[in-house]
């Protein structure tokens, strides 16, 4: 987590969220948190990770504001805590499909996606896509990238909005 | 790299394409060189990455098919090697656009973007979305994660699929 700033890294919003997300076990347990697998027992079996990475992966999630504790009490026993999406939580729903997507076409295990991604409503299949401002979906070959007002070496705000 | 093998994992799509791209500077790379920064020298200046870490992600992104190396030479110079996306490296594109998004909303750093995802036609911004079989576009909330066939503890297929 200690890492030095770099030319280029410390404005850089892939490197800063994979200071945290790129830790194993990170993002798989956000997938289990949005799949409804919200407590330590049963994440911890699904993804058979020691109990102690666990938890410190579980406090990083939450201290990044990406998971919340919410106390839950089934009869008869004690208050427990059992783990929630925030928003920000939410909003990693396209990193979850863009890597599952890319590691199920690239890095294929024969048997399938373990996770896939519907339209809630009709449970038909969802991909993600580039979208433009009138509602066109992009390939990614007509996708390009350019410098930001963040960019270490981008030219002056007023030229690189031209 | 050596990850044993966990109930879930091994079938997971999400953490196979973190094995080598959850590394630190793997991503970065992909995007310095889908801007167009080819070259050995010019990466490492914009990263600020140790040259041995650097051969090493090169090398890594090379062995998973993502990047293939090519020789160029300059007027009077030796024959030299630059890096170029294969398709599968193109495909990264949803990454690290969502990764990148992602940060900029809740890890942002004030300066905003350093890379912005346009239209390559009209210069004009594009986002991700998830987009329905009929084109519609959908928010996070109209999404749903089901198990799929590859899931360990997945019903049958035929069930899975009903």
């Amino acid at each position: 987590m200690a890492r030095p700033p770099t030319p280029v890294n410390d404005r850089c919003s892939i490197a800063r969220s994979l200071t945290v997300l790129g830790e194993r076990w990170s993002l798989l347990v956000v997938r289990d948190v949005r799949m409804g697998h919200t407590r330590f027992s049963d994440i911890r079996a699904r993804l058979g990770v020691a109990p102690d990475v666990l938890t410190d992966r579980l406090g990083k999630l939450v201290e990044l504001g990406v998971l919340e504790r919410r106390p839950y009490r089934e009869a008869g026993g004690r208050e427990r805590e059992e783990y929630v999406l925030t928003r920000s939580g939410e909003e990693l729903l396209p990193v979850l499909a863009s890597l599952s997507a890319w590691g199920e076409e690239h890095l294929p295990t024969g048997f399938g996606p373990a996770t896939r991604y519907t339209d809630a409503a009709t449970g038909r299949p969802v991909h993600l896509a580039f979208v433009a401002e009138d509602g066109r979906t992009l390939g990614i070959d007509e996708v390009a990238l350019v410098r930001g007002p963040g960019a270490i070496d981008a030219a002056p705000v007023s030229e690189a909005t031209a």
